[in-house]
C-alpha cells in the first residue's frame, strides 16, 4: 500500500460497506493489508459485487506482534473461537491449533478461525492479522520443532513457578496450553524431558482452557513481550 | 459442613441431580458452601422439587482467594458474563461492576452474573464463589473508598508501566478496568490523582474489556497473589 495506491473490496466487506453502511465514491474507509499499516482510503468506484478504494494517507504504522506463537488444544466451538480472537487481540504472531490425546475434536474449521482473527484485529485497530495453521497432533509439532524457538508449557500440574519465566531468555517463543482434562502421562512425560520447554504454572485453581491461553500470553508479554 | 451433617438440594441444582442425571438414593454428589472446602455427600431422600444428601468425606480443604477484587465496567450481556466467569476462575475475591462515563449499560441483573460465577467455581472444582455487587456508579465507589485497599489500574493511556507492578506492595487490592472505550477525561484526572491507584499499562495493543479483565488479574496474580 501507498499513496494513491488501489485497494479491491470484495466479499463480506464489500458487501458491508455498500450494501449495509451504503457508502458512496468519496467516502473514506481504514484499510490494512497486514504489512504496510493502517491506510485512509477513498471509495473511488462502489458495485453489488465490489469495489475500488484509493489508499491517501497512512493512519497508522504497521505494527507486528513479538515473536511468541500460540499453540493450543481446541475445545468447544464458541471457546476455540474466543481462543483466537484473543491470541490476534494480545499480539501473537502464529496460531497453531494442535491435537493432543485428551482433544475431542478432529477437524476444526481452519477458514473459519482464520476470519476470526481477521475480525480480532480489525475490532482493536491492529494491522497485523496471525495466521492460523491447520489443526496437527502435538506429537507430530514436536517431531520437527526447532530447537531454536522456546515453548513456554502452561503445566496445569505445577505451582509456584512463575519466577522461572522472569529467567527466561528472551528470543523466539511459542505458548503451549491444554485441552479440558490437561495433558496426558505419556505427553507430559515427552515435554518434561524436552530441553527447548519452560513449563509455567497458572496458579493453584484449575482454569479453563480459554483463560489458559489468555493468562500463559499475558504472562509472556509482560515478561519477554512487547508490553515491558 | 461436617461429618453426617445434611445438606438441602433443591432448585436447579436438584433438578439437574433428580431429573436429568436420575440419580438415586446412595449415589454420591460433591457438594459445597463457599466456607468448609468440597464434601462428598450421599443422597438420602430425593424427589420432584428437593432432596437431602448428607456429607460423608471432605475431598477439598476450603481455598479463599487472596484479597483482590475485580472493579468492570459491564459491556455487552455475553461478555460481561464472560468477565464474571473469569474472575471468579482466576481467584477474584469479589467482584464489583461499576458504571463510567462511557458505560452504555444502566442496568444488571446482579443475579445472574451471580449464578455464573457459582457455576464457574463448579465448573473448576473451586471452593469459593465470589459474591457479585449490585452496579454502582464508579464515583461513588470511589467517593466511599477505604484508603488502605489500593486500585491497580488499567490505564489504556499508558505504555510500558509493567515494572511499576513489581515495586507494588502487598495487601488489599482492587483492579479496575474500564468498558470499550475506555475511561472519560474527567475519570482519568480523577485516577490520577488519586493516592491509592496503581496504573499499569496491558502492552501497546487495544485490547477488548473482557481480555483486560483477564489480563490484569493475571498480571496481579502472578506478581502479588497466590500464583507465585
Amino acid at each position: 500500500m501507498g499513496p494513491g495506491q488501489p485497494v479491491a473490496l470484495s466479499g463480506d466487506h464489500a458487501h458491508y460497506l455498500f450494501n449495509v453502511m451504503r457508502l458512496q465514491a468519496g467516502a473514506f474507509v481504514s484499510v490494512f493489508n497486514g504489512s504496510d499499516g493502517e491506510w485512509q482510503a477513498e471509495i473511488a468506484e462502489t458495485g453489488k459485487r465490489g469495489g475500488v478504494a484509493i489508499c491517501r494517507d497512512q493512519s497508522a504504522p504497521q505494527q507486528n506482534p513479538p515473536d511468541v506463537w500460540l499453540m493450543f488444544a481446541p475445545i468447544k466451538k464458541a471457546r476455540t473461537d474466543f481462543i483466537v480472537e484473543k491470541a490476534a487481540e494480545m499480539g501473537a504472531a502464529r496460531i497453531l491449533p494442535v491435537q493432543t490425546q485428551f482433544t475431542n475434536s478432529e477437524r476444526l474449521r481452519q477458514d473459519r478461525l482464520q476470519a476470526h482473527a481477521l475480525e480480532a484485529a480489525e475490532q482493536c485497530g491492529g494491522t497485523f492479522v496471525p495466521p492460523v495453521d491447520d489443526l496437527q497432533p502435538l506429537s507430530r509439532v514436536l517431531d520437527s520443532w526447532d530447537h531454536a524457538r522456546r515453548i513456554l508449557w502452561a503445566d496445569e500440574s505445577l505451582v509456584g513457578a512463575a519466577s522461572t519465566l522472569a529467567a527466561a531468555a528472551p528470543g523466539p517463543w511459542a505458548i503451549l496450553t491444554g485441552p479440558e482434562g490437561g495433558f496426558s502421562p505419556a505427553e507430559r512425560e515427552r515435554l518434561r524431558a524436552l530441553p527447548f520447554v519452560t513449563p509455567v504454572s497458572l496458579g493453584p485453581r484449575i482454569l479453563r482452557a480459554d483463560t489458559a491461553a489468555v493468562a500463559a500470553l499475558t504472562l509472556w508479554q509482560a515478561h519477554l513481550g512487547d508490553w515491558l
